[in-house]
C-alpha cells in the first residue's frame, strides 16, 4: 500500500476517536466512523472524511445532542415513525435501516422514516444495507440546505434532495442508484470548492441565469435540477416524502447547515424496503438482476466511448481498490483532519494506529 | 359547453361502446373507458383517446386476453403481485391500486406489483387513486417500447419507465408529479406526430448524436434520458422495480407494442401507497402539504415568468376546464375516433348520447 494512501481501518479509527474526544458514547462513535469511512471509501468524497470538520463545529456549538434517545414515536407492522431526538443522522437512520429490514421480513416491505434527525451522509449507506441483506433499499432524503428555487422561480425553497436505490444482483456487484435531484449534488461543489477547482457549466446559475462556475461563489447562485421542471418536481416530492410527511423541515424551514451550526436542523429522512423473497424465488431474481446488467453493459457504444458503466459499478470499484490500496485523500483534506487531531488532543492520522 | 368540444362523460360512454364491441366485458370496458377518460380529461393526451385504436388493433390481432382471471400470486401483509393474465393494464393496475390502498391502511405501507399486465396510461392516474383516499401514490412501470439505450450505448434497451407521485393536500389540489425518465415522453413524441409539429431540440437524438425533431423518423432515433446518466440510471431502476422484481419484461424482453401487436408483452408495473394516518394525524399533514406548496407558488419569479406552478397543477385546471366545457379533441383524432366507430358498427362519438 503506497505512503501517501490511508487505509480504511485506519481512517476509521482516526474518526472513531475524533468523534468519541467530542463527546460520543463509544458505540455511536465507531457506527458513525464506519459509516462516514464507507462513504470515503466508495468514493462519496463530498460526504465521506471532509464532513468531520463541520460535524466537531457542530457539536461544539452545541447543535447535536450526543445522548439523543432515538425512538419509535408511530408505528404499524409495515412502517414506523422515528424520533431522532437531534442526535447524529447516521445513528438514526442507521437504527431505522434496521427496523426496516426486519419489517420487510414480516411485510414484504416496510418504510421507516425520521425526523428531529441531522445528516447521514450519502444516501446510498443506508439503500446498500437493505441490498446487503438481499433486499431492495430506496432511501429519501431532505438536504441540509437549500440550494434551489422552484422552477421559474428565485427563492431557494428546496435542497438537493437525493434518492437512492440498491438493488441486489447475483454474481455482479449490486444496482446502487445515488442522485442528487439538480444536475450536481452541493457535496461536489463543496468538493470542487477545496480542492481550488472550477466548476463545469450547467451545476449553477446565478440569480440573473448566467452560468455560475466559481464553487467560491456557489451561495450567489443555486443548483440546475435535472430535466428543469421534473427536476424541480422530483426535488419537491422526495422532500414531501422524506420531511413533511414525518414532521420534519421542509422549505423555509429547512436549516442551512453550513450557516447555523446550533439550530436544530429536525431532518427528514426515509428508508423503503421491499424483500424479493416475498415475490418469488430470489436466486432467480437476482439472476434475471445479472441478466439486465450484463445487456446493459454489452450494449454497442457511441464512437468514442470505452465502457458503459452501470449505476453503482464504479463506487463499486473505487471501493476493492480504496479497500486494497487504501483511499488518496487531497492534501487539503489531510490539513483539515490534521488540525482537528490538534484541536482535539488525538493522534493524527499519518499517527494513528 | 362549445360544439366543438366533447363532454367527458360522451367520450367515455363512446369508448365504453367501443370497448363492449371489441368483445371486453361490459364492467371492464367501462373501467378501461372511465381510466381512458381521465387521461385525456386531466391532459395526458399521449394515453387517452389516442390509444383506442392501437388497443382495438392489440385486440383484433389476438394480443389480448379478453377475459383475464386477475390473480394474486404471491402476497404478505404488506405486499402483492399480481399475475394480469395479459389482460388491458388498466384492470390489472387498478385491482392492484385497490388492493394496496386496502394493505396499507392495516400495514401503514404496501406495495403491489403486477406482471403480465399490458400498458395502463398515465403514470398519475393509479398514484391518484390514493390520493382520492387521502393516501400517497407512488407508480412505477416499465414503458412498452425500448426507446433509450444505457448511457453511451447505442443498442434500444431502456424504455421511458416512468414514475409519478401523487400526495394530497388539504386546500390546495394534490401535488401529482408524473415524469417520464427521459426529456419527454414517447406519447408525446406520438402526439406530435398526429398534429403534424415537430419536436424540440433536445427531446431526441439519432445514433450519430445529433438532434432528431421530425416525430415522423422517431425509430431512427432514441429519447435523451433527464440529467445524462442519471436519467439511464433511473430508467434502469423503475425497469428493475416495475419489471425484473415482478417477473415482468425488462431490457431485451420488452416488446414493442408499436410494431408487435400480438406478442403477450409481459408488462410489469409496481404501486407504492403509504398512508400518512399511520404518521400522525391527516389533518395535519395535509396542512403541511398546503403550507409547502404555498411557498412554492409565492416564490419571487425569474423576469418574465408568469407564474410558479407545482407539479400537477395544470392537470388539476385542464382537468376543471374539461369537466366544465368539454374537451377539446383534435380534428386528426376525431377523424380516428369515426373511422373506429366505423370498422365497430358503433355510433360516432359526435352521435354517442
Amino acid at each position: 500500500m503506497p505512503d501517501s494512501r490511508v487505509p480504511p481501518a485506519r481512517l476509521c479509527r482516526f474518526i472513531t476517536a475524533a468523534l468519541e474526544r467530542l463527546g460520543l458514547p463509544p458505540t455511536d462513535a465507531a457506527t458513525v466512523a464506519r459509516l462516514m469511512t464507507d462513504a470515503e471509501t466508495q468514493g462519496s468524497d463530498g460526504h465521506g472524511a471532509i464532513r468531520l470538520a463541520p460535524y466537531a463545529r457542530r457539536v461544539r456549538e452545541g447543535g447535536y445532542n450526543l445522548q439523543p434517545a432515538i425512538r419509535v414515536v408511530q408505528e404499524k407492522p409495515g412502517m414506523a415513525l422515528l424520533d431522532g431526538d437531534n442526535g447524529f443522522g447516521h445513528l438514526v437512520m442507521h437504527k431505522a435501516t434496521e427496523l426496516a429490514i426486519e419489517k420487510a421480513r414480516t411485510c414484504g416491505v416496510a418504510w421507516v422514516g425520521s425526523r428531529l434527525s441531522n445528516h447521514a451522509g450519502p444516501a446510498s449507506l443506508y439503500a446498500r444495507m437493505a441490498a446487503a441483506q438481499d433486499m431492495i433499499g430506496v432511501y429519501f432524503a431532505v438536504g441540509n440546505a437549500n440550494h434551489l428555487p422552484p422552477w421559474g422561480g428565485l427563492d431557494m425553497l428546496l435542497s438537493t434532495n437525493p434518492v437512492a436505490v440498491a438493488i441486489p444482483a447475483a454474481e455482479e456487484p449490486p444496482v446502487v442508484l445515488d442522485m442528487a435531484s439538480t444536475v450536481a449534488a452541493y457535496g461536489k461543489v463543496k468538493a470542487k470548492a477545496q480542492r481550488g477547482e472550477q466548476m463545469p457549466i450547467g451545476w449553477m446559475i446565478d440569480r440573473l441565469g448566467q452560468p455560475l462556475t466559481d464553487p467560491k461563489r456557489a451561495d450567489e447562485g443555486f443548483l440546475m435540477p435535472i430535466g428543469g421542471y421534473k427536476g424541480y418536481g422530483l426535488a419537491l416530492v422526495i422532500g414531501m416524502l422524506a420531511g413533511t410527511l414525518n414532521g420534519a423541515a421542509m422549505g423555509r424551514e429547512v436549516i442551512d447547515f453550513n450557516k447555523d451550526y446550533r439550530t436544530t436542523t429536525n431532518t427528514g429522512q426515509a428508508i423503503l424496503v421491499i424483500d424479493p423473497a416475498a415475490f418469488g424465488d430470489v436466486a432467480a431474481f437476482k439472476a434475471r438482476v445479472d441478466t439486465v446488467v450484463r445487456e446493459m453493459r454489452a450494449s454497442e457504444r457511441m464512437p468514442g466511448v470505452e465502457r458503459v458503466w452501470l449505476p453503482g459499478e464504479q463506487s463499486h470499484l473505487r471501493r476493492q481498490q480504496n479497500e486494497r490500496e487504501g483511499i488518496a485523500l487531497p492534501p487539503a483534506l489531510l490539513a483539515q483532519l490534521d488540525a482537528i487531531a490538534g484541536e482535539l488532543g488525538i493522534p493524527t492520522l499519518h499517527n494513528t494506529n
